[in-house]
C-alpha cells in the first residue's frame, strides 16, 4: 500500500520513517529534493502542495493522500475527492485546521468551549471593522487577539493588542488580504495539547495531554508526565475526542486548548501529526507518526502505553550563528536525536531530541546537556 | 396638573421640592408618614408600592404616575396603563430598568456594547448552569460578575467571582429564587453615569457626564467638570440617548456606563432621578428633578446650563456612631445641603453636600469640610 504526503517537511519525513516499519510505501510532494522528507520517502513528485496537476499525479501514484501541513488550496483537494481519490483527513477537518475563522464558527455551533470572538471578513469596510471590534472590546475587554484566519503557525501571525484603536488598525491591515479572527485574551494556566488519532470508522486513540511550552510562539519543550491535575487532563481528553468526531477526522487531530481555571477551551487545532507529539516516538508504544499512518491507511489503530516515568523532549532550533547541530554530535549517541537535515537559519526548527528515563530531572538535565552540545555549548 | 409619585425616598423629596417651584401639586405614595418626601408633599398616600388598590387610589387622585424607585410589581403597573392610567416612564423603560437581564437581551438586540452576559432562569437545574457558567468563563475568562437580575441597587447584591466554582456555586443560590445575570468583568477606566431627560414626543436633553466614584458600591462623590476626554464624554452621551430613545423612556433616564479604552460600554440604567444627578440643583440651570417633572407632566423640557467651572456633590453617610449629621449643622449656611430627614444608621445615605465655585480643590476641599463638620468632625 503506498500513502501519498502532501509536503515534505520534517513531519513528513517522520511519517515515512514510521512508514518504513509498517511496510507502507511512501510518496512525498515536495518543492525540493532536498526537503527532509525526500531523502527516506519510497519516491519523490516535485511539485507544490497548490499545484493541480501535481496532486492530481500525486494521487494517481498512491492509494491515499494525507499531509504534512495545512498550507493547501481546498477547492483543489475537494476536486480530488470528487475525483474519487482517498484523501485523509478530509475536507470537513481540513477546512477547520486550515482556516481559524471557520474553525472557530463550527466549534461555537458545536457548543464547545472557545474564547469569545468576531470573524472580519477580508476587504471589510472600515466602519464595520471599527464597530464589530469595539463591539468585541465592550463584551470581553482589552487585550484583544487578532489573527489572520489563515496561514499563521508557531506564533506567526498572533498579534496581542491592547488598545481598540490597534486592534482595528491590524484588522484593517489584515483584512485586505483575507479573513481575520480577533478573540479575548484569556487569563491562561497553561496551554495544553492533546492528540487525537481517529481511524476511518470512528475509533479513537488519545494520546497523554502534554503542556506546551511556547518561547516566542513555538514550542520549546514538552515534558511528560504532565504536572496538572489529572480531573483537568481527562476533561481535555474527553474535549478533544468530541473535537475529532464532530470534525470527523481520520488520523492525528492535534487539539491545542487553553487551561483557564480548570477548564479546557479550544485553542486551535492541526490535522497532522504535531509538534508536541515527537515524543511519541520514543516515548510510547506507537507513535503519533504510526497512528496516523494506520489510520488514513484503513489499518487498525495501535494502543498507546506511555514506556518511561520521565520523558523530556526538546526542539533543536537554530541558533543566532547560524551553526548546523550536525556538526556537534561528534559520533555521541544521543539518544533519541532527530535531525531533520534543513539547511541551518536563526531560529528554524532543525530537529529535536527525545530522553526517558526514570527520574524527571535526571532526564531533563541530559536533553538540554545534549542540546546544548547540539549547539556548540558542551563539545 | 398633580404628580403621583410611586415611593417617598430621598428622589420622591427632591421631585417634590421641585415640584413647588413648577406650581405642579404631588401625591406620594409611601409607607411610612415619616418617610423624606411625606413632609413636603401635597399630599400623602400610605401604601406599599406593590400593593395594587393603593396603586389604584393614586391613579385616581394625579394625572400622571411616576417613581422613586424601580422596586415595583410590573403586572400591577400594566393594569394600570391597561385602565387608561398616564404612567412615566411607561413599561418598556419599566422592564429594563427593574430587570437586569431583560435590559441585557433589549440592549443586545439593539447592538449596544454591552458585557458579554449569560442569563440563568431562575430554578435552573444544576447541569444547565454549570455548562451556561463554564461556557461564559471559557469565553471571557475570569473573574465572572454574578448579580441578581432584579433587586440590587448601590452595588449590593453583585458579586465578584474569582473561580468559575465559586461562579456556579453563587449562581446555583441565587437563582433558587429569580433569574441571575452573569457577566465579564471587564477591566474599567472608569465608570460614568449620563443622565438623559426625554419628553413625551421624543425630544432629549442630555446632562453631561459625570465619573461616578463607588466606595463599596455606593457612589460617594461626584465632580464636575469630568476629567475624562471630551470625545469619551461626547460618545458617551451619544449612547445614552440612544439608550433612552430604544427604551422609548420619559422622565430621567440614568445610563451608567463602563469606560474601556476610551469607549463607552453599558452597565445598567434606571429610569428615575440618580444619585449622579444631586449636583444639577445648584449646578445648573434645570436640575434633573425638574425635567424629570416637566416630561411626564408633558410640558417642555427645559435646557440645561452648568452655571460654575467647578462643582462637587458628595453624599452624607450615616457615620459608625449612628451620628445625625442635623445635630452638626449648628446654624451655619452650609450651601447645598439636603438632609432627607431619614433615622441615621451606620452607611445609611441621609443626605448629600453640593458646592459651587471658580476652582476645583477650593470647592473640593469646602464640600469634605462641610461633610466633616456634619460627622462631628469640626464641629
Amino acid at each position: 500500500m503506498t500513502i501519498g504526503i502532501v509536503g515534505g517537511g520534517q513531519l513528513a519525513l517522520m511519517l515515512c520513517e514510521a512508514a518504513q516499519d509498517l511496510n507502507l510505501d511512501t510518496v512525498v510532494l515536495c518543492e525540493h529534493d532536498d526537503d527532509p522528507a525526500a531523502r527516506v520517502a519510497t519516491k519523490v513528485l516535485l511539485g507544490a502542495a497548490t499545484d493541480a496537476s501535481a496532486l492530481a499525479i500525486l494521487s494517481q501514484q498512491v492509494d491515499v493522500v494525507t499531509f504534512d501541513h495545512e498550507q493547501v488550496d481546498l477547492d483543489q483537494i475537494a476536486s480530488l475527492v470528487d475525483a474519487g481519490v482517498a484523501v485523509h483527513p478530509g475536507l470537513l477537518t481540513l477546512e477547520a485546521a486550515t482556516d481559524k475563522a471557520t474553525m472557530r464558527t463550527v466549534f461555537a455551533n458545536a457548543g464547545f468551549p472557545l474564547p469569545a470572538f468576531t470573524v472580519i471578513e477580508a476587504g471589510e469596510d472600515d466602519r464595520t471593522i471599527t464597530h464589530d471590534v469595539m463591539q468585541l472590546a465592550a463584551s470581553v475587554g482589552l487585550p484583544l487577539i487578532v489573527k489572520p484566519a489563515r496561514g499563521g503557525y508557531d506564533g506567526r501571525g498572533v498579534f496581542v493588542e491592547t488598545t481598540t484603536a490597534d486592534a482595528i488598525e491590524r484588522v484593517k491591515v489584515l483584512s485586505a488580504s483575507g479573513r481575520v479572527l480577533v478573540e479575548a485574551a484569556l487569563a491562561l494556566d497553561a496551554e495544553l495539547a492533546v492528540l487525537v488519532a481517529r481511524d476511518l470508522v470512528g475509533n479513537c486513540v488519545v494520546y497523554p495531554p502534554v503542556v506546551t511550552t511556547q518561547v516566542n510562539g513555538m514550542c520549546r519543550e514538552v515534558v511528560i508526565p504532565c504536572a496538572l491535575d489529572d480531573d483537568v487532563l481527562e476533561e481535555a481528553q474527553l474535549l478533544a475526542v468530541d473535537v475529532a468526531e464532530v470534525l470527523e477526522s481520520v488520523g492525528i487531530l492535534a487539539v491545542e486548548l487553553f487551561i483557564v481555571d480548570d477548564m479546557a477551551v479550544i485553542c486551535e487545532v492541526a490535522a497532522r501529526p504535531h509538534n508536541s507529539g515527537h515524543w511519541t516516538i520514543e516515548g510510547t508504544s506507537a507513535s503519533q507518526f504510526e497512528n496516523h499512518l494506520r489510520a488514513v491507511a484503513g489499518l487498525a489503530l495501535a494502543e498507546v502505553e506511555v514506556l518511561a516515568d520521565a520523558i523530556v523532549m526538546v526542539n533543536i532550533v537554530g541558533n543566532d550563528d547560524g551553526d548546523d547541530p550536525a556538526d556537534f554530535v561528534q559520533g555521541q549517541d544521543l539518544g533519541g536525536l532527530h535531525l531533520y537535515g534543513k539547511a541551518a537559519r536563526p531560529g528554524r526548527k532543525l530537529g529535536h531530541l527525545t530522553v526517558v528515563g526514570n527520574d524527571l530531572d535526571t532526564v531533563r538535565g541530559a536533553a538540554w546537556d545534549a542540546v546544548a552540545q547540539l549547539h556548540g555549548g558542551l563539545g
